[in-house]
């Protein structure tokens, strides 16, 4: 897989004749060459593929990058100071005249930086050029983001036997997180979203102090991270009997995300998608209470490439996996988001979540 | 506070004579505003000073603009599409020749954005041209910040409690963090640290399912945010009585710990403090085990500007709140790592957290 890897990189210098590209970001440097810690950078030409990173993860670094990339033969050196210092004294670049950059993952005192340090070798800044790629998951990549997903189902299941009224946001939000934690989760994929009634209509809410009362929605949304990969999911519960109108709103969101994920596949436009979501919404009177885009791509980052949005022109990948999350917000009153992942195939979507999307009163 | 912050923002202005600052980094634009939310840019010129936000915090912003800058006169303008589309169509830019960005927080692809949707603007990227400003902690943000270290404080004196033989890294790091949420925590500054026994030689070791055995050391390292502010707290306790060679380390590391506490101060060079430290553990003859920098700046970001390190330059400011960390880590043995938070001043530095840095045996 990582050698596959080291080889699109490698074609994609032959394609821009440049020298060299350099990946700096943790998530594109795992991506590449296996390698999980938290800094390295990794510099690939045609003969060589080097892992600069610090001291701290020599011995994780060659066995991940040994193991990873078999016989691809990515070397592992160790800053002394810093990566760029190692480059520049290593003599890495020293016949590069070119070398590729992520203009998404670099800042400009970076790349600045780069300039300075090596003001024979021209940068070339291109817009995360590995995006398809990385939309692309492999088999393995896939069995990690069921595990991430795994992970979130069994707090699911578990958090509906204790949320009742009376309860706080914070202390459903706290439960969550312990409830992953304690299943393996490396660390949540962003702060957890438990937001009833009225705050349910703030699509970004933060746990209040606020508690849960009967006949309100609370809005849930979480994930964690599993080897690396992110869950991301998203449910409206009812504590009781909700009133007909967030009874009506919520069959509107349900069909809303099952027309889209029923028609969800790869090779779609990603605008499409949002499309179909929204003209359900639309047609129910609710389209200015769909206050944000439908979803986005999903792997070792809770939200990467594509967006799906509206006037988003890119084609849906085979193999990559992507959230379907329609809502409908109304303020001082209610909020509704279901949110599945699904993995995307030319026949169609697979649902990562178990659950289904049925409304849930407690 | 927010006034005299958009003040030094124009000053800066009228100092390199640029017409506009854009600043896009969170917790930069909450220094400046007051502005809590998680996606918003701040364009200041001489005369205006506008927050262009997305719909999501159309109420909030105006709220908490319009509390934090008093008399300054925040304008808040909600963005249809991107910030910047908002800021093209709105004309914001239309009179500016020369626009300055913080060249830390901004993308080489926004920058290339920037500069084709605006092209009679030049851009002027600096490093983090308010750092100082930012470190220099106001009387309401080292309000927070003790809030911050308050939670962390209460959270270890619980654990002390629950800490035994036979527990997981995992079980002891799921506790920790369910416990700074339900105190009210906004989320963890960063995933804890529970590395025991050999594990402690590894400084930024992941929890595992490795179980607590009596007579290891534990490096526990945690911290949260309040309020927007971070806390940062570092200590080693035993599990049982630690053997000699264990407890030789420990003192030297606490003596470290306080022989450069004891000298902190503003107006110092950062380099110096690390020194200080560096020292006491190189004539213990631990020098080759010490592998990491001393400590760094905490506020608004858990690594804020200065860092505390070897041939760092940067003059400690008044009123900055740093870490002060120094460890021992023995490969394949045990780590110890001993870390207070302080406020400076110009006589010397004030500690943070509550408990003392003695060795506890439980």
């Amino acid at each position: 897989m990582h050698a596959a890897r080291i080889d699109a990189v490698r074609k994609f210098l032959l394609e821009k004749n440049f020298d060299a590209f350099l990946l700096t970001d943790p998530p594109d440097v795992r991506w590449c060459c296996g390698f999980t810690g938290s800094s390295g950078f990794l510099l690939v030409d045609q003969s060589r593929a080097t892992l600069i990173t610090d001291s701290r993860y020599q011995v994780q670094a060659v066995a991940e990058v040994g193991k990873a990339s078999g016989l691809s033969g990515v070397k592992v050196e160790i800053q002394r100071e810093s990566a760029i210092d190692h480059i520049s004294e290593s003599g890495l670049l020293s016949r590069a005249g070119s070398l590729g950059i992520d203009s998404w993952r670099i800042t400009v005192a970076f790349a600045a930086d780069l300039e300075e340090r090596f003001p024979d070798v021209e940068l070339h800044p291109i817009p995360s050029p590995f995006k398809v790629q990385i939309a692309e998951k492999h088999g393995t990549e896939v069995a990690a983001l069921r595990r991430a997903q795994a992970v979130t189902d069994a707090v699911f299941d578990e958090i509906l036997q204790s949320i009742r009224p009376g309860l706080t946001e914070v202390e459903i939000a706290s439960e969550i997180v312990h409830a992953h934690l304690i299943r393996g989760a490396e660390e949540m994929s962003f702060p957890p979203i438990v937001a009833s009634g009225p705050n349910g209509a703030l699509p970004h809410a933060r746990p209040s102090k606020r508690r849960i009362r009967n006949g309100e929605l609370i809005v849930l949304d979480f994930g964690c991270f599993v080897d690396g990969y992110a869950s991301d999911m998203s449910r409206t519960i009812s504590v009781g009997r909700p009133d007909a109108d967030a009874l009506k709103a919520y069959d509107v969101v349900h069909s809303a995300q099952r027309a889209a994920q029923d028609e969800a596949q790869s090779g779609m436009r990603a605008g499409e998608l949002d499309r179909i979501a929204r003209e359900v919404i639309e047609k129910a009177g609710y389209g200015k209470t769909f206050i944000h885009s439908l979803g986005h791509g999903l792997g070792l980052r809770v939200h990467e490439w594509p967006r799906i949005a509206r006037r988003c022109d890119d084609i849906l990948p085979e193999n990559a996996v992507i959230t379907i999350e329609p809502g409908i917000y109304v303020a001082d009153s209610f909020g509704i988001r279901i949110e599945n992942s699904v993995l995307l195939s030319s026949s169609g979507s697979e649902q990562l979540p178990k659950s289904d999307t049925s409304l849930i009163v407690i």
